[in-house]
């Protein structure tokens, strides 16, 4: 295998690394395609090209492995290399989250395979496992903690009181965290993830517009204070949920985390992924999200299974009845909030409890899924804090957008048990 | 996919059940065969018969799954099957072990695919993710919770305060233990398990008697609340670990858990299992280990993974280099003995804690595990009670077989972190 890299950031060095010091698999990196021509780097200049092109044309290079940052430059370079019939890794979630359906169908007309484990979740083989071991069966739920970063900053910020912006700086000395961390705080990073998820596990592809996501930028002391009193700990928690009457509901939002959930311990830039099967019941995987050598370690997996002549099938995707994707649901959340705009802007269908004081306000109660996407500009302007507060999520009236009935609410356990 | 059925007990059901609500996959069950004339079936008539030879000897059968529970007749079933060119999935862990050597051969030379991945830890992905993901990496270690029953006797008698009888009792009315339970309590089957984990995780075939089990049989009262002093729980934990000088050291003993440790919270049936990678790091799964649907879905996995043309390549195993077992290895553990005769044949290279009672007497220090394996029916038929205690284990010097060199000791994290 002839390898062609694009990006010799930290996933890329360690995939060099990595690939380097594998015992029992061969495979040359023959060419490495950086941007910066005067940063200096740990291999021979011989090595070094600074044009797309001298990887793309050369009929030497089978695999490209594709690690850049920018997502559209990224896109511009995986398709081409499909479309001159080489196989393709990349652990770009937002190329993917952005162009799933376009990417499907080329590596499908080309005849190639696309491979992207390191793209979700690090080292955890989340990806392979739902494609080979899940294929056959119906699942109920895929959840977890799917972001390093922001896993970092709140273990930091919640367990040893660092501030926000030093735990942020030492994510970012770790390689854990871009030089503009907003695809991470704010949620993006683990919405692409959970899109790309979403194809393998429900085999349908959702558009990222249609996927709420809130970071945790407007995370106060107030909010850390509310949930150590109760025993919680906030955690960054996607969930992919399937409802009655063949809906999914998918969305980003912090979440209120009991000591009995597997995800309670999930520290540092550990990630963590609940798989739960109609008939194999709940799964729970745990592993590095982020790092030189981990990610590396994913990327290798994947060039190592394209050796084997892997493809992913995307079971799912191809099957009859698919699951259709809604925000008509009613989630369980806190809202700190500080005016009664707030409140007027978020109306609740439900309050189960309300606190005034001195320092903050905050409501717990259910919210429809739809009314917190339209006003995600205006709750992250305004600093209010959202987190999934209780275990129940439930499918709403489809044209009331409330509960019709109460007695209909689907009691979904959220967050293990 | 025309399958043919060996065993129509607990798993056999499950499987059944499963295939008929599988979404997506179709697979036939067109023959079963089962043992006993007598039993009521809870499929037509038709489908059963009670000579094998009517599913060995059916060309239109090219699937054959093996779930009896009799070792010697499975492997008279499945290496009759794999001449007979038909593909097998099993999830006979006994059978494995015992035979791996052979049937690695035997599914070579016949061209066919062997599957078993609900043999080891029920549907916990871990030989697909041995095979597919870890291929390419040096792995540290494999430990975790390998078997289901004793697991579920442990958390009930340590957590729920039941007793052995009584905890047992429910585990085979729940259908998780057999009713024999020796294999279980005495720790052959996660011996087993270990032994075709390590096929896949470190490319060594070992012989079941090279590897010490001690099971839960002797535990008394006076441990658990040992344990539960120094808050540590009980949990049976095989290991699977890299020592320098490319050995391995492979036994199955029940191990104090701290509260840190990923298997701290793996209760009742569920299994856990930790992979520790050189370059990926710590990998946690966790899933159910036992049960008549979750072990039927592991099954069903394999059967639809057939039906892809998946095959286990054994990466590992055909790998030059591989690393060697031994049992001259020193561990620190705890053990609760009654008289003078039981330290003198369980010589401790070093204690570091003992204790003198009214009601029990123990010591903690280090001991080599071939002295442990030279005096298992000493320790059972004596009643004593040994747990690996610490965190620490260590090759010993290769001629005396005691540390050599203080300073030489590897300081290895059995148990997480």
């Amino acid at each position: 295998m002839k390898i062609g890299l694009f990006g010799f950031g930290c996933v890329g060095q360690g995939l060099y690394h990595v690939l380097n010091n594998s015992t029992g698999f061969r495979a040359d990196i023959v060419r490495i395609a950086v941007k910066h021509r005067h940063k200096p780097r740990s291999v021979s200049a011989d090595l070094i090209t600074y044009n797309k092109w001298e990887i793309l044309n050369d009929p030497e290079i089978n695999v490209v492995v594709e690690l850049i940052d920018d997502a559209d430059e990224a896109y511009s370079i995986v398709s081409e290399a499909i479309k001159k019939g080489k196989h393709v890794v990349t652990a770009n979630k937002k190329l993917l989250a952005l162009h799933l359906e376009t990417l499907y169908q080329l590596q499908q007309e080309h005849n190639v395979s696309l491979l992207y484990e390191a793209a979700a979740c690090g080292s955890i083989p989340i990806i392979r496992s739902l494609e080979e071991y899940f294929d056959n069966e119906e699942l109920e739920k895929v959840s977890g903690i799917f972001n390093g970063t922001t896993n970092y900053i709140l273990s930091k910020t919640i367990k040893e009181r660092l501030s926000y912006g030093d735990a942020l700086k030492q994510a970012q000395e770790k390689g854990f965290a871009e030089t503009d961390p907003t695809n991470d705080v704010e949620g993006f990073d683990p919405k692409f993830k959970a899109i790309i998820i979403a194809l393998h596990a429900f085999g349908i592809i959702i558009r990222p517009e249609d996927v709420l996501n809130i970071g945790i930028t407007t995370l106060h002391d107030n909010d850390i204070r509310y949930a150590s009193e109760k025993g919680y700990r906030i955690k960054l928690t996607p969930v992919i949920r399937r409802l009655s009457g063949n809906r999914i509901s998918v969305f980003v939002v912090p979440g209120f985390v009991k000591e009995t959930s597997h995800l309670y311990n999930v520290d540092n830039e550990f990630n963590g992924v609940i798989v739960e099967g109609k008939f194999s019941g709940e799964q729970f995987l745990q592993g590095k999200g982020a790092g030189s050598y981990p990610t590396g370690a994913a990327v290798l997996s994947d060039v190592s299974a394209l050796s084997h002549g892997y493809k992913y099938e995307f079971k799912k995707y191809v099957q009859q009845q698919k699951p259709v994707l809604t925000n008509n649901v009613l989630v369980k959340v806190y809202l700190r909030y500080n005016t009664r705009e707030d409140l007027e802007r978020l109306p609740f269908s439900e309050v189960s409890e309300s606190y005034t004081g001195h320092h903050y306000h905050y409501v717990v109660g259910t919210i429809n899924l739809q009314t917190l996407l339209a006003q995600r500009e205006y709750i992250l302007k305004h600093k209010l804090f959202v987190a999934l507060a209780g275990e129940y999520v439930a499918a709403a009236d489809e044209t009331t957008g409330t509960l019709a009935d109460a007695k209909a609410l689907e009691k979904i356990s959220l967050i293990h048990p």
